[in-house]
């Protein structure tokens, strides 16, 4: 299964690592990092990565795409928008963290899906748009291939969750227990709900 | 506050991944990405980052060296270990996750003190130094100045730990509602214990 995780300046670090390292457990898991121009990125923390060019040839699998302040700028710049809108297309899933949704959601691809995010940002990425379901109470939700999650550390959450829907419930306690990690395993359970 | 996260080929992605993602929120947070030899170093995952050299003209603050396959080999290098140690000694606390811990007990400064590691590698670790009092029930343990977590995501629990050590139970709650983190904040609550 090919993952690609998609980076971008000012991305927040765990958003995208806490699901890469869940994910990279998957059996066949064939990881690739990338960002729209390719090159180095630099995280919000500071660091900086080597990506390969996202090229839409290549896709299909799973996009991974997270959040950080950097969403801030980019759901206004329309290249962005109109080329991470067809990498979605072209993913067989796509799983967003945090503020990532705000992202996935200006492509219009979710219009009518329900979805989540940082409960922190919430009105802002409802004014992102207005056409989504957002969920106001949700650690991350489904819909169709479209995985969301809350803010940050429910990507590691979400990503046991796709693994237990996509490959049973049995390999994603395997994963945890690989990882020692507590699985928050209620998608419905939101600690950080503020509605 | 500088805070010197280590890397080394084959380290482990979360295991040090998610102690930044807390530790970054310490205000006044001075974050550098180091290696013995600085350049690009590729984790356990695929992924290359940039680091600058270790100098230990440069050091103080906080120590973070993570775990994964990497240490296997590492233990048995004394160059490596005459380095960590150095580094060691110049810092003003240094956290270690999952198999990091056969690192710093292969220094020697840990010889007699509290620690702990991931416990499904907890043979191993203890077969690199029986000098050191080894946890076989704890999510993470600290004796002075060392702090050393159980496997993978225990580290986000022991950064948060130490950051109520250390600057309040309040802080360590801040950080953990903004990430939206569900924080296991006891130490010796520790669901994958094996003995």
């Amino acid at each position: 299964m090919r993952i690609n995780c998609l980076f971008f300046d000012e991305y927040e670090t765990l958003d995208i690592f806490g699901p890469i390292e869940v994910l990279s457990r998957i059996e066949g898991a064939d990881l690739h990092y990338i960002s729209m121009d390719g090159g180095a990125v630099k995280s919000r923390q500071g660091f900086c990565i080597q990506t390969e060019a996202a090229d839409s040839a290549e896709q299909g699998g799973i996009l991974v795409i997270p959040g950080g302040m950097g969403t801030r700028k980019l759901v206004n710049d329309e290249t962005f928008i109109a080329e991470l809108k067809e990498l979605c297309r072209n993913s067989e899933y796509v799983l967003t963290i945090c503020t990532g949704s705000a992202l996935l959601a200006k492509t219009g691809l979710i219009d009518g899906a329900r979805a989540t995010s940082n409960k922190r940002a919430f009105d802002w990425v409802r004014s992102v748009s207005g056409d989504v379901d957002w969920q106001a109470r949700a650690r991350w939700a489904s819909d169709g291939k479209y995985y969301t999650a809350s803010g940050v550390s429910a990507g590691i959450d979400m990503a046991l969750g796709f693994i237990s829907d996509r490959y049973g419930a049995e390999k994603a306690e395997q994963i945890a227990a690989g990882i020692e990690y507590v699985w928050n395993r209620d998608k419905d359970e939101d600690p950080f709900a503020r509605e």
